[in-house]
């Protein structure tokens, strides 16, 4: 059922299998830090694909196919501008299919990996197709969430900052809305959750739309916080206005409740300043590093099968 | 013989050695999908220096070095760049020498493998050294046609697009004119194969030159197809009229021999309209693939001896 | 003692330290060809973070962790840049601690390194940080010197060249006052040795500073060329000049004792002519190649310990 299957849109997935990869990951993860001990993909080759920089999730890909034993050859993106120059996706995808036993692409194109899933024969692992998914992601969100927050349900998840164009939240709040959960959306009135997305959620979960994160923060139990692009506003003055807001400062972390967990998909800027870095609330370099065993799951599911 | 042999020029190696490595290229054929069960090569270091970019050829000798448990290490054409702005050629060498126990070479500058061979203890491969060599694409050509199209004496084969600049046409007809072969050269008179080639080969293989396909379709046993740069025109419109001409249709391979195949070294172009891929002929991507055993076998002898 | 510990400045490290280190690289050597039999740190993930180019340096790292069984992951310096610009180091640092058991860094910003080493948990070696420390670089320099030129006490040591902007020259001498050894310092009037560093020499061990090398050629056990940068001289004529007058040619060579070995930390330019390449006292490709051991033992003793 695993074995030889695409990773290209978390929606492929349902909540069993999602749970199914989690608890694998969770296997996984003393060996996340110290290698698998008995290197099962040692035969394999894990092919990383980067049409544009993503550092963090090439190299936690990486890390995770080492540690199972697999080795790993592909491009980034400064190549992989070259290789697009020269082929096509689909005559490159056919070519890489030759070299390896799975394809982790990253693309700027949305479909970009669906199309890819359809031209080789070995497995591709969708690593971000532009606006459209970057499934690894959301389920290492959901892992963050389970592993640090416990059980997903019953819990109150708040996602700050810019929901409008942010490919993260989509995803995870969709998948999230699969769970027993409360979702409040918490951002300035340019940069809310786009309605078709919201729409979708409220059917199956209750969902709060505020510009006002002190309102909000005594029921939230996960803090999902992203990053307030400048370039979303033509005008300087009204984007500091916005992005001053949504500051998680340590004050009011401290009004949160007493469980209450940070997640940034990072880089961050000025949104969480550092003083919140050694909080117990702060878990986003932890979660970055649970990229590891979630993609070391996934890729033994999809190598070696269950 | 084979042990730390360089592989600089197909012209050093005689037909009993080009079967040779076909002959193990074939043995690897297995392990170039599923890793060697013994990785005979698990202490080994490949160096991959590429001068300028060729990201096939890179990736499929790093998979094969990998496939036989060796580890790769390396630079692409960006890093490439700015070293060769550092430091001269042979002062490379010697240092990657010291770090590696064989070399990968690709470099812009015809010579440059053949100079990096003095110089490096350990032995070098070419991977393509401008207008001049790349013997391992010359041997998996030749691997190809054996394997997709039986014993290579007897067969007619023709070489159709640019003629003229293709360092893999020149090389690779040299090479099968150490068969008993029939050659057919078609291309615009802009494109002809140069003569000094041409009378080279004539002394050893029947050659027929033709700008028309059509005309010698039903006497070729294996199609190898190049793309023509529309760089080499002056006129854009000449170039349009003379690309035109050699788009290998479905409707053309139909006229074609029974077991007739279609070769090209890639990227393609429009030369091979993608309604081709899904028809038996198409070996191109296979063509591909089958750098893997080819770069095995060469990598384990050279590393390991006979 | 050695488990887990950050190498960032050579001044970490006592006498007895670093010759524990240059034992353990001379246990490696015959590995550092050949592989470890053991493979040590298979179970080890190695990054290498640059964010400047350093070919050289990169590449023997690499080797030396592969000569051990680990695998590397990291990105050069062009990835660097975009990193630096997408986030803090210490951001990055965070991450990456989380995918890898040591982080080498390169990093244009002195103090970059020892800023990294307080951000991760797992050890950092410190490949070079701008005008500040390179303590491998060091060390494989005094291993060098120890294992062509026998023990190092006793040795007229002579640095010839750049002295006054050379990170290498300055480490290196400050590191070899700690010997029982003579310093001789030769170089144009505008790039002398800086005076804080030659004082704090001066307290160890005789120095003598000159321009003239022939006066001093007769005392000299090791010569320490460095490159001569045209960019340090506004005049071009009073760089050539200078840059001539240290040209290192057998002839001088010739008048130098019989045992004189040249170093060069490299790439060179014109400071030492190929001619000199196959003289006996050409020890600088050597030099670079024993860098492997030389990092195989730093690395086997911060995973492993001693």
């Amino acid at each position: 059922m695993w074995l030889n299957r695409d990773i290209v849109s978390i929606s492929d997935l349902n909540v069993e299998e999602i749970m199914e990869v989690i608890d694998r990951a969770n296997k996984m993860l003393p060996y996340s830090s110290s290698g698998h001990p008995e290197k099962p993909l040692s035969d394999k080759i894990v092919a990383t694909l980067f049409y544009e920089p993503s550092t963090r999730t090439r190299l936690s890909f990486e890390a995770a196919a080492m540690r199972l034993g697999a080795r790993v050859l592909g491009f980034g993106a400064l190549e992989g501008t070259s290789v697009s120059k020269g082929e096509t996706l689909s005559d490159t995808i056919r070519i890489v299919n030759g070299y390896s036993d799975a394809i982790v692409l990253r693309h700027p194109s949305e479909g970009a990996a669906r199309l890819a899933s359809e031209f080789a024969d070995v497995p591709v692992i969708n690593a971000g197709d532009g606006a459209g998914q970057h499934p690894t992601q959301t389920i290492l969100d959901i892992f963050t969430i389970w592993k640090e927050s416990g059980p997903v349900s019953g819990k109150g998840i708040g996602f700050v900052g810019d929901l409008k164009y942010g490919r993260t939240v989509h995803s995870l709040s969709k998948a999230l809305s699969l769970f027993d959960i409360s979702l409040y959306f918490i951002s300035p009135e340019e940069l809310k959750i786009p309605k078709h997305i919201k729409k979708d959620i409220e059917k199956r979960v209750p969902v709060k739309e505020t510009k006002n994160l002190d309102e909000v923060i005594e029921d939230i139990d996960v803090l999902y916080v992203t990053r307030i692009q400048k370039e979303r506003f033509p005008d300087l003055e009204e984007y500091k206005k916005v992005a001053g807001i949504y500051v998680i400062r340590p004050s009011l972390l401290s009004r949160g409740r007493k469980n209450l967990i940070v997640m940034h998909p990072l880089p961050r800027v000025d949104e969480i300043p550092s003083e919140v870095d050694n909080l117990p609330q702060a878990k986003y370099f932890k979660q970055a590093s649970y990229g590891v065993p979630v993609r070391m799951a996934i890729l033994d599911l999809i190598l070696r099968g269950d």
